[in-house]
């Protein structure tokens, strides 16, 4: 506390992300990364950006990065985009978020948000000032619809949800939209290509929909930091003002770089999120052989509790066991954990490493 | 315009860059860039973090850079910080002050900002609803400290200032915080190493004391995009507690291999500082032979005029000579033009081209 800050910063709760470990012996399955490395075009056009001495690093990037936002209209070739739709001014999603609560959501009307999401989401309400009404999922978890025809600034959901890995199927997104004409509903699709259907069709349909996007997760790479934002033009544009009062280019050239080609290559998506998928079927099933309930997922983790074992306390236990995924303490989940789906001889140590705490626990009760 | 934009976004007037042309054969002197290409140590650095295929930037980066943070420390080991001091949270120093007015500027008071600066401190001032005075810099484009003396939320000056290139000696920098020790004193370092003597020494005798600087101008690095702010702790701690309500990791891990790296390597910085101010000197007397008037400069731009010519025009003639210059239509500047230091072989070609404008200009007079 000081008296150079101000009064905002007294008030902020920013977000706490996922424990990002020094050691590298750990399994890490607590914060949704691909457990593959990125596509190889997209490693190669980054050491194309390097070249012979970094010459291109000493020059600004493309304030725009159109290269980025023409691999955004090709890769969705099918929904079509222009340019114009595109936003791509943020490190990550999250970035791109904020960008879309100041630009898009505060309103004199207080936005909706699931009680069980995404947990920047009321992050992103304390740093803007925005009014938020906390909607609860129903008892499976679940958006019902319904519950979000009425009043308000704005309707923020990511689908599939986090961290429950809930899925909402297209027909209801497109009755959410088409319930809320006088708002941005904005879905966050950060883990769709493990197993959605993306709202992007609707784009062109609903000038209320703001669909967020990220390469952290199906394309490998968080350490990248990009994210990006598809919707009518006149919400992009409102993005790109914002943008534009804050940074210039936000995103650096090798990230733009890497980040193109990724979006290029579509074979390689589609071989790793078809593993990272069979990894999910194959670990649910070992995990409800362990008697765990696991609930249906569309993302890369699946969202677990063990009727007879307090979740907190499973975490410490997989962490003694050099293995962590991430436990939240919020009422309605604190006997859940998240687990990201690994590679195959990572989810089998996991596999292990629970058999064994439960069998031991098992001898001391 | 849309019913859909928060009112703020009606109400933006964007920053707008020098153009970022993607024609590879102009000289481009508009953005101060460095002409000499990044460290090979940094170079080396991102080559390694990108690695036999990638794999690292499937994992998010350090949300911390506490790598950066250190390298800041040692690359200042003579002034006594600590990583406490240290905010490594932005990209590029733009990204840094736009937390800094949110963190520390938003007070009852207005800020006080020079008339003739870097004209992204009012689009902050818009973005977050900050009031602001103009003071006037005197005719010869200084600072006045004795106009800083008066009730304020804060002050913020580029030293050397842009776009005159003009250095406010480090007595003037003490006499303004210490005659404003109830308001942060922003000094914005990016052009510092071209011939400034910084600030930082005084980080740890005034807690109203916030330094900013970037990688963008002397480490040769703005495609990159990373900027820091050093300053006593609760200063840092308020722009964490902003940064982290915004993007857990607004640094990518390319970004902070190659940044942390480049700040280990002084003995390159030295090397390219020294050829940039020789070329600045060069520059200088060479347009000085031809009739300009050239303000000493202590960064690594020059900003001239010719008593005889008008600066817009200059600027397009150049343009036609493939040299891109940057030209501001702000009343008290616009006879001057903006000249980047180029390499020397860049500098002969501006100077046969304005010879060769001024000749043909007198020939048709």
């Amino acid at each position: 506390m000081s008296r150079y800050w101000s009064s905002l910063v007294h008030s902020l709760t920013p977000y706490v992300p996922g424990e990002q470990p020094k050691l590298s012996n750990l399994v890490k399955l607590n914060t949704n990364e691909n457990p593959y490395p990125p596509s190889p075009r997209a490693v190669a056009a980054m050491r194309q950006e390097i070249g012979n001495d970094g010459a291109s690093l000493r020059l600004y990037p493309d304030p725009n990065a159109d290269s980025l936002k023409q691999a955004v209209v090709r890769h969705f070739a099918e929904f079509a985009l222009t340019p114009a739709h595109v936003f791509v001014g943020g490190n990550g999603s999250d970035e791109v978020l904020a960008h879309v609560f100041m630009a898009l959501l505060k309103h004199e009307q207080p936005i909706l948000l699931p009680d069980i999401s995404y947990s920047f989401y009321p992050v992103y309400c304390g740093l803007y000032g925005i009014d938020s009404v906390t909607i609860p999922l129903d008892d499976r978890f679940a958006i019902r619809v319904e519950d979000y025809v009425r009043d308000n600034g704005g309707i923020v959901i990511a689908n599939p949800n986090a961290p429950t890995g809930h899925l909402l199927p297209l027909g209801d997104i497109e009755r959410l939209v088409t319930a809320n004409r006088r708002s941005v509903v904005v879905i966050d699709e950060a883990y769709i290509d493990f197993g959605g259907e993306t709202a992007l069709g609707l784009v062109n349909r609903f000038p209320n929909l703001l669909v967020a996007r990220t390469l952290s997760k199906s394309h490998a790479l968080a350490g990248l930091r990009v994210g990006y934002a598809v919707g009518d033009p006149a919400l992009i544009e409102a993005l790109e003002r914002v943008k534009n009062s804050f940074n210039s280019y936000p995103l650096d050239r090798m990230a733009i770089a890497g980040a193109t080609e990724a979006l290029a290559d579509r074979e390689y998506l589609e071989k790793t999120r078809q593993a990272v998928m069979r990894g999910r079927a194959a670990l649910a099933a070992s995990l409800q052989g362990l008697g765990f309930d696991v609930l249906p997922s569309a993302a890369n983790f699946i969202f677990v509790r063990h009727p007879q074992r307090d979740a907190a306390e499973l975490a410490a236990q997989l962490r003694q066991h050099g293995i962590i995924v991430r436990h939240f303490r919020q009422t309605r989940i604190n006997q859940h954990i998240r687990i990201t789906i690994g590679t195959d001889a990572q989810c089998e140590r996991l596999v292990a490493a629970l058999k064994e705490i439960l069998q031991s626990d098992s001898n001391n009760l």
